[in-house]
Formats: C-alpha cells, sequence, structure tokens
C-alpha cells in the first residue's frame, strides 16, 4: 500500500521524502512495484514536477539501484562530458581522447541514437572490431592502460534507470525536466566521477528547442551536482545546425580524427575545447580556463590526442589502422550533391530535418530495433553564413540504398534555406551554469 | 504507437476523439494495451479531465467491451436506481420490491462493500441461501417471474470497468469525477434500462463529503444519460449520519423487512419513497411525482412490496422464511451499548467514522478480501435532532468476537456529539438534478 500513498502524495502536490523516493525506486527495479504503478508516478510527477531535494534523491536512489564504477583506486583526477545529444555532435570522440592524454581519467558510459540524433556508441562502432560492450572490469583495464574508455551501461549500472526510461518513452513522460536531469545524473554518477561537464544543446536538433528549458535542465543537473558533492558545469551550446560538417558514423569519425589531426570544422573545435577546458579546471589540472584551453591547444598540436585516440581503439578491440587509412572504415557506394539553387547565404541548415534526412538514408534509427548503417550520411560543404553561388555544392549526400535517397534528399532539401542578405553564423557557446 | 499518442494528447490537454477512446478501452480490455499505458492515462485524465463528450464516448466504451443484458423482450419500463453508497444505505432492498410490485422492471447489478460503506450484495447474503451471482439467464429469469432481480457484476459486462476500477483503485487515480461518473454509467447502462435514478450522496459518509462535488459527479452521470439516450434523474441526499437505524447486513435486512410492514424510520421511508417515485415517473408509469409517490405509499400499504421481496428472495435461491421468522437470519452473541453522558440533543452521529465502527466489528471489509460477520453492526436509538436523558441508550453494538469490541466502541463514542441547544435534523433530499 505504500506505493499507492507515494503516488497519492505526489499526484496533490506533496514532496516525497528521500525515504519514500528511495523505496519506490528499488521496489520498482526489484519488481516488486509494478509497472503500472511507476508509470502513474511518473505522470504525476510530469504534473507536479520535483524540487531539487527530490530530484537529488531520486537520483541518487536511480545511482543506488545498482552497482557503480569504483575508481577510487585511480590517482588522477575522474572527469566525464555529457551532452544532452543532437546532430552531428561527435565532441565526445575529440574530447575523450584529448581530456585522457591532458591528464584526465575519462569514463564515458555514452549511448545510443534514436530519430534525429546520433549516439557516440554508433559512431564508434562503425571502426571495425571496435567493442562498446565492456565489463566494468575492462572498463577499468581500458581506463587504467589509456585514460579513457567509451562503453554502453550494463546491466548492472543504474537498471532502475533503464527500467524507467523504457516506460517513460511508451507512456508519453519522457518530457519532464525533473525526471531527465535524474535519469541523465543517475547514469553518470555511476561512472564513479569527481566531475562532469554537461553540453546542454539548444536548437531545433535538440531535446530542448527553447533556451530557458535548456537552461532550467543544465541549472537542474548542476544542483544535483551540487547535491550529491560532485563539481558539475553546463554550457548552453547551440543545436540549430548541425555540428561540424559530417552526419553519420563513419563519416563523423573521419572528420574526427581529422579534427585530431589539427584540420577540424572551426565550429566542432570551438565546442570541443570550450567543453574540454572547463574539464580540465574541474579536475584542477589547471585553475583557469585560459590555461585549460592552452592545455587543450598543446594536447591536441602536439598528435598526444591523435595517438591517444589509436590508443583508445586499439584497447577496446577496434582497427587503429583507421587513423591513417580511412578506407578500412565501411564505405558507401553511392554520392549525390544538393547544390544552391541561387547566388546569396546559407540561413539555415535546421538541424532536426537534417538528422531525419541521415537517419532515412540509413545513417540513424527511426525505431529502438532499427540497423544502421553506418557508412552512409551527409557532408556539409557550407555551413549558416558562408555566402555560395547557384550550382555550388552545399551538401554531400552518401549512401548505399538508392530507394531511401528521394524522401532523405527531400527531408534535407526542406531544411535548407539560402537568402539573399548576409547572416550571421549562429553563437555557439550560448551560457554556462553556473 | 497510437496509445502513446493518446495519452500524450491527454497530458497536453487536447480532447480525445471517440475512435482514440474506443481504441484505448477495447486494446486494454483485450489486453493490447498493457496497464502502465491505462495508469498513465488515467493518471493524465485526473489531471485534466474530461469533457462530456468525452466522458460520453468513455462510458460507452466501457459499455460496449462486453455483453449487455438484453430485456427488449420486457414489455414494462426497465429502470434502475444506483446510490454512490454510503453508511446505513438500504434503500435498494426496499425500492427493488416497491418499484417491481408497482409495475416496473428493476434490473439491479449491485456492489460489495469496501471500508466505511456497506454493499447491497452483502446485505443480501446474509439471507440464508441468497445468490448473488446469477448467470445473465437466470438475472433474466428472476426479472421475468418477480420483476425485479439483485445481483452481482458478471464478468461478461462492462469487463473494461472492472479492470480499469482495479488500476484506479492501486495508482491512486479514483478520485476523478470524469472517472467515477463514465464507471458507473457504463455498468448501469449494460443493464439494458431505459432509465436510472441516482441517488447521490453527500456528507462525511459519502465519497462525496460535498455538495459541490455531488452535484458535479450528480450533473455528469445525467449529462452522460442524455448523450447515451436514457432518461437520467440524480438526487443529492445527505448521508452525514447513518440512514435508518441499523448498520450492518442482517440487521439492516430486518430493517428493510419492517419497513415493507410499515414500520420503517422516517428517513429510510422519505429517501426511498423520493427515490422511487422518480423511477416510476421516468418509467412513464406515472406523469407526476405525487401520483408517484402515492403508487409507492400505496404498493406499501397494500402489503404488495412485502410479498414481492419474499418472490425475490425465493426467486434467487435464498429462504423467504425470513419474511416472518427473523430469527432465521445470522444471530449475533453479544450487545452492548452506548449511552448518553449528558441530558441533551443529538448533535452529530458522523457516518463515516460510524461506518468504520461498524466495519470493525466485523460488518463491513477493511480489505477486498476480508471476510464479513453478517450478524453483526449497530443499531441507533436516536438520531441527529432527537433529545436524550443522561443514560438513556443512543446505540446497541451486535457482535461476535469480544476482543473487536473496545476499538470500535472507541470508534463509535468518537462519532457521536450531543448538544445542549436543540438541533435541527437535517435535511434529508438536498437537490434534484437537472
Amino acid at each position: 500500500m505504500e506505493a499507492v500513498r507515494t503516488i497519492r502524495r505526489k499526484r496533490d502536490g506533496f514532496r516525497l521524502d528521500r525515504e519514500e523516493i528511495f523505496e519506490f525506486v528499488a521496489g520498482y527495479t526489484r519488481g516488486d512495484i509494478p509497472d503500472y504503478q511507476a508509470s502513474a508516478l511518473l505522470m504525476a510527477i510530469y504534473f507536479k514536477g520535483l524540487d531539487a531535494r527530490e530530484t537529488a534523491d531520486l537520483t541518487e536512489a536511480i545511482l543506488r539501484s545498482g552497482q557503480s564504477v569504483d575508481l577510487s583506486d585511480f590517482p588522477q583526477p575522474k572527469v566525464d562530458k555529457h551532452s544532452t545529444g543532437g546532430v552531428g555532435d561527435k565532441t565526445s570522440l575529440i574530447i575523450a581522447p584529448v581530456a585522457a592524454a591532458g591528464g584526465l581519467v575519462v569514463p564515458m558510459i555514452s549511448g545510443r541514437g534514436l530519430g534525429h540524433t546520433g549516439g557516440t556508441l554508433d559512431k564508434l562502432e562503425s571502426i571495425p572490431g571496435f567493442r562498446t560492450r565492456l565489463t566494468i572490469d575492462e572498463f577499468r583495464q581500458t581506463l587504467r592502460s589509456t585514460g579513457a574508455g567509451l562503453t554502453g551501461q550494463t546491466d548492472d549500472l543504474a537498471p532502475a534507470d533503464r527500467k524507467l526510461y523504457a516506460l517513460r518513452d511508451v507512456t508519453a513522460t519522457v518530457e519532464s525536466i525533473a525526471l531527465i536531469s535524474a535519469s541523465i545524473m543517475g547514469k553518470k554518477l555511476a561512472e564513479g566521477i569527481d566531475a562532469l561537464v554537461l553540453d546542454v544543446k539548444v536548437g531545433s536538433g535538440a531535446f530542448m528547442k527553447m533556451a530557458d528549458s535548456a537552461r532550467e535542465l543544465a541549472r537542474r543537473m548542476v544542483e544535483i551536482g551540487v547535491e550529491c558533492g560532485r563539481r558539475v558545469e553546463a554550457l548552453l551550446t547551440d543545436m540549430s545546425q548541425p555540428l561540424g560538417r559530417a552526419v553519420g558514423n563513419a563519416l563523423e569519425v573521419i572528420e574526427v580524427l581529422e579534427a585530431l589531426k589539427g584540420r577540424g570544422p572551426e565550429d566542432l573545435m570551438e565546442v570541443s575545447r570550450e567543453l574540454t577546458a572547463r574539464m580540465f579546471v574541474l579536475g584542477r589540472l589547471d585553475s583557469t580556463v585560459e590555461a585549460a584551453r592552452a592545455r587543450f591547444d598543446k594536447t591536441l598540436a602536439s598528435g598526444a590526442a591523435l595517438r591517444k585516440f589509436g590508443e583508445i581503439i586499439a584497447a577496446q578491440g577496434g582497427d587503429a589502422g583507421v587513423v591513417e587509412d580511412y578506407t578500412r572504415l565501411p564505405q558507401p557506394r553511392h554520392e549525390e550533391s544538393i547544390v544552391a539553387w541561387r547566388d546569396g547565404y546559407v540561413a539555415a541548415l535546421e538541424a532536426e530535418s537534417i538528422g531525419l534526412a541521415s537517419m532515412r538514408l540509413g545513417a540513424g534509427r527511426e525505431r529502438l530495433d532499427s540497423v544502421i548503417d553506418p557508412a552512409v550520411g551527409l557532408v556539409f560543404e557550407k555551413k549558416v553564413g558562408d555566402a555560395v553561388a547557384a550550382g555550388e555544392r552545399l551538401c554531400a549526400l552518401y549512401f548505399n540504398d538508392p530507394s531511401r535517397l528521394p524522401e532523405a534528399r527531400e527531408t534535407l532539401r526542406s531544411a535548407i534555406q539560402l537568402s539573399a542578405e548576409p547572416v550571421a553564423p549562429p553563437q555557439l557557446i550560448l551560457e554556462q551554469v553556473p
């Protein structure tokens, strides 16, 4: 009878106690509290919210629903970066090797793509042999040997979150800032980190389309960090257009390798650099963001980050030969172009539609059980603000299945706007929280 | 994916289509839509409500989730009465025989008691042999031979309601006027009735403690009747103190038999008479409430109603000998009294606590699986407004298990207030809707 009391109390707008929250989450994880009670509570939370204390309690309850990665025997600072997800967002693949080469331990537990957003694990799996299902022991071993590890959530880590997330997805209770923050932070704290930098994306390609809700989510997650004794900072970054030029798994890995060789697109480099710099500061390797930016630049320029990425690939069973030979990555059979239909300036590359276009080529998942084609995707030759001449290529489409082209092309075309007047490129780093 | 769309639409405050509602209820009844989606929708409805059209659609969807009783071959008007439940509310046992003797067919599908409220089926089952689990065929046969039938809900009638109600109970979604009205009306319309009179109780012993919410519930149910092409009227009646003098199953049957013999307590007779009169009018046996009241009086005075009750008991397998010999009913072993502790007037007999006191003696159910003792309960010798002298008996307690006495007595004692000043008895019939 306790579960129904908890549901009723939240329904009636009362603050739930720490004990109630822990009992509900533990009971649900064990299977003693059925899905139908959990979904009723989630819907009540959707309407009535959770305050900072309740959200922190929920986070801890999720964290304690399973094992944590114990990294207390690592002498280095343990710092991760988490992004709320976007289109062309491959910063994790740059940040992990740079941060590890710069002196941090980076235990990065990542997710997969769904709908218009891509997923770090999917990108990594385009590298032949790369294993993203490490056991906790293997994860620790990779962290020990390279300073970074990139893996998927195991069954043992924060199992309550996996169960709750699956339930939220089918009960229209995903869109709750309290539930989103507790879900993200519960998983991240299970990584055994000292500090965390959050990249909260804002714009059409982001989960949070508006700065207000993104800021609210960022504040909530930073609050949870404080309540749980971790150092947490968030940057709100632009996701109105794709980040970088490539959208699609192997194509993004190539862009990352180019970036680690010093040839990355400006926007991708700026976001990666700002996030990594906060990680160095929170990890107390540097006392100012300026010094931390210099560490980023040096690690990149020295080639240490590129070598580190090769080491990480090798440590996780992947073919490190891809670092120098991109033909070892899956190759698309066909290429098409979208060209400018007038002289002018790129006014918009609407990120959500671009993500969907890439998904339709096969680079993303329509449903959880869709199979990804790692070779396909898009590469933009122009970004918002760039001048274009009629007939110039705006975007290349790479694909294997020609039947997928028409719809993808149509979706992509609808995402692009050209204007006669010059357009300023969007501001990349919008805010810092706190 | 349709179910989650329906949940999301209601969550976001949209009006659900008839088709959406029918698909959800049918899918849930078949088991294609799981409990956890139903409970999320119920909680969204709790917060966002249903309008008149949606409530009528939900009612019809519940009605059509199973069989209905087909009474189209009965030439008489088919009219039922439904009460939202209270303490000492035995009007069904008076109304069914009076209405049937007066010329109506009364297909009464009733429920059981829970907590402080009693249930018609429990009262009837105190009559040795009385069967309350008739098949639809047996129910029709009883209606054919006597004009009335009193049975429990079968698995075939409105199965969606049973499933939804069980779910609401454990997900804190009972207290929604839209859901309550659709649940009641879905079941009632499955009885194959032309018209329905609703007794919406108001006061501490009622589900609706306040007149505002009772009126809202009454209006909602009358609206559903209109939308579904049935004649429906509601009376709001007092449930601040128990109705009549007896609370407890066999004790209430005795009070009913006394009432049918012309010796019923005034309040019980007035409520029964007003409800039955509306049934006669809605059934078009009488064109005015005055004429219908006269029919009630005549049916009672002639002894026709008492004979009819004997017939109904016999038709449903019960011992009709109880009509004349109350000792054939279960007898309690012990009797105790509560006496007035001062001279004065009865100011309150708080119905909910009295229902709980009776439950604690064993007359009611604490949980769904509690076993009832049919012999035990309370009989009030004074009601609100009566003058009392110190030492005069206010209430008799009948019980079998002495260990249950102290708590019941304490609860009962706390429910009684005496005052030095005269107190007016409560108004019995508060409002009529429409």
